[in-house]
């Protein structure tokens, strides 16, 4: 393809694990959505740091300390412009987004929230953007009300703007389905929500792999990245928090960092973002994300949202071609994350297995998204979600290993 | 030495960092109690698992994703056996010892504690076993009961046993003491809590490093350690969960593998220990510590502790000879740390800068034991923190290093 946006072959061979074998087949790694393979960039960051320049940050004053710091604290720079935030101290370093969701319910929510005060979620979220608001539920009587999408799997903003109520305290929505791949228009959504001073949350765990984001032209009060699925380390993420929700929140985790003078019966804290970091942080971890997204950018997020949208489109139409296939979710710009199921084939789980017999990773499962499984009437589905490596012929494979599937089953 | 327990200079030759150079001289790395370095062992299998292994856990039925869950999984069955633990569902993986810490404060202490209610802490602990208590203090009005050491550092388990009152609810103590070295006799104290019905928690944040722990012997309820301090990644670590307690427990993060189902308004958790690992967890952070156990104990926790019990009596009859040095805690059998200030001499943080220059890495502050410090009667000490791979020969450093600063500042 001559207008590629890049050569999807040359970045293949930085990623080492691509290059492996599964039963005998060349690895077709479809399973991004869950977590992302690392480039050797970022494999060599890590060892990097732990072979030549480890040492804890922020507390010490020796030559390696200095320089870890450095390295670490660095980061939270390419994570502001990643996401385009207005200066790096609204940026909290975490271990990913379900740490950074359930800051967001105990440092904001927990305290500021009443009994009979309601929180608006769509039903298409992840648990990890589900439970932390349950707990407000079981604890402290708040109250959750849920948000349909469309059959086609999209979700209409006005119907989150609609259920928004007197008592309405948080919009807690999803930027990009896990499961369907539906984009979700939350610049409409925080803008309403916005006017009503309602606040909001963006669990930005897919949207962030797939498309640019801009939390300031969102315009939302909080936005939630995962590292291990942005090609980082395992253990890596990252919480936008608008400067001015800092103080409505109190600390979640207590430790070394956070505080500035610590009692016996008296404490104080540390300003943001330290006050929201407590203790030893995943210093190797972040310093891995970070060349994580300079491997990103460098790509363009532009060009890695074109050739997904590529893929997304050859998947499309192989996948359509097959009758006794269901894709859940069709929404128009969603993502290259396609959920099926196969017509009298057996469990999700039993299609999974055969395709991994002949190289190809998918997930089968409810995707920690029950609420919508329940929605569509299923108890799992297969899910083959791309990532920038990902290529048509792999596209090809999928479908194969699925007609295989299919012959086997009926 | 003939008696030595292993050979420190092959040992040595397995940490990459530690044949570096820092300002031109010869790395001398005593920063340990804030992190250690990490043998190419850790760092081998953390490349490995990025490079070859690497897949989300838990969640996948495809061959990547089982075997990085078999490699991930089988790390709990090293931390117990580390432990001394009765069963491996009995280990916890977090981030550290101040998740771990956070854990036991959100998940059990929390929905128990009541207004008036006590916690027994002493005064040496560092912060991330204290400011998790002060939040109980701060927001549902619990009374922290402060015990004192004795001028050498020592802590009396009788002064904690005594300071035990009707009212208390939980004995929240160090198993060594981060800034002077001191061994508390954790076991007597958990014995006498225990009969009086009190839980414990003990931060094994320095004592897993130096010393064989065992924590069914202990009796404790709950130990963290922290797996960066262990030889191991950062961002790895576990806390222990006495089994019985996990009843008492309710979950602390929400998000995937922590649920059985999710509802729109109800919601059934996970069995421990998956209740309370919330979200894609390190996965190659705790495989890399798993690395690090195996090569601590290849050595010898008992080989480990002999090394450094040479050192610390090295280093103590080195440091005791500069009458113009003070060394704060001076317990009988306590690990090869030494926090110190220099008569004279200026801020720690001059000192710290000086023998920087000399290659040498000590940290100089608070330490996180700000209640410490205050009890000592300074605002800060420097501090020299030997691990398995420091020499006598870097203790000679050190003192030079030290006498240089006293020429200069005196």
């Amino acid at each position: 393809m001559s207008n590629a946006p890049y050569d999807v072959h040359e970045v293949r061979k930085d990623f080492p694990i691509l290059s492996r074998t599964v039963h005998g087949k060349p690895l077709v790694y479809l399973d991004n959505g869950a977590s992302a393979q690392k480039p050797r960039q970022v494999i060599e960051a890590v060892t990097r740091a732990y072979s030549e320049e480890y040492a804890n940050v922020h507390r010490g004053l020796h030559f390696l300390s200095n320089l870890a710091t450095d390295k670490y604290e660095a980061v939270r720079e390419t994570i502001r412009a990643f996401l385009g935030a207005a200066k790096p101290e609204e940026i909290l370093f975490t271990t990913g987004s379900t740490m950074g969701l359930n800051l967001v319910s105990y440092a904001w929510a927990a305290p500021r929230l009443q009994a009979g005060d309601e929180i608006v979620l769509s039903v298409m979220e992840h648990h990890a953007n589900i439970v932390p608001w349950h707990f407000l539920r079981e604890r402290q009587g708040v109250v959750l009300k849920w948000v349909e999408p469309a059959a086609d799997g999209s979700l209409d903003p006005q119907a989150v703007i609609d259920a928004i109520g007197p008592k309405t305290k948080l919009v807690a929505i999803t930027h990009m389905s896990n499961v369907t791949g539906t984009v979700v228009d939350v610049k409409a959504i925080c803008a309403a929500a916005r006017a009503k001073g309602v606040a909001t949350v963006i669990d930005g765990s897919q949207a962030a792999v797939h498309m640019p984001v801009d939390v300031q032209d969102i315009g939302c009060d909080f936005y939630a990245i995962t590292g291990h699925k942005l090609y980082g380390p395992s253990a890596s993420g990252a919480l936008y928090v608008r400067a001015e929700r800092y103080a409505q929140m109190r600390p979640f985790m207590g430790g070394g960092d956070m505080i500035r003078e610590v009692g016996r019966d008296e404490i104080t804290y540390n300003d943001a973002p330290h006050k929201f970091e407590a203790g030893t942080p995943g210093i190797v971890q972040m310093i891995g994300l970070g060349a994580a997204l300079d491997y990103m950018t460098g790509l363009g997020m532009d060009a890695i949202a074109a050739h997904e949208h590529d893929l997304r489109d050859y998947a499309q139409a192989r996948l359509s071609g097959l009758n006794w296939l269901q894709i859940q979710g069709t929404a128009p710009g969603k993502g290259a994350i396609f959920s099926f199921t196969l017509e009298g084939a057996g469990h999700p789980h039993d299609i999974s297995t055969v395709v991994d017999r002949k190289g190809v990773a998918v997930r089968a499962g409810h995707h920690c998204a029950q609420p919508l499984m329940e929605h569509m009437g299923v108890s799992a589905t297969c899910r083959a979600s791309f990532a920038l490596y990902n290529t048509r012929e792999e596209v090809d494979v999928l479908v194969d290993a699925l007609e295989t599937c299919h012959k086997l089953f009926s």
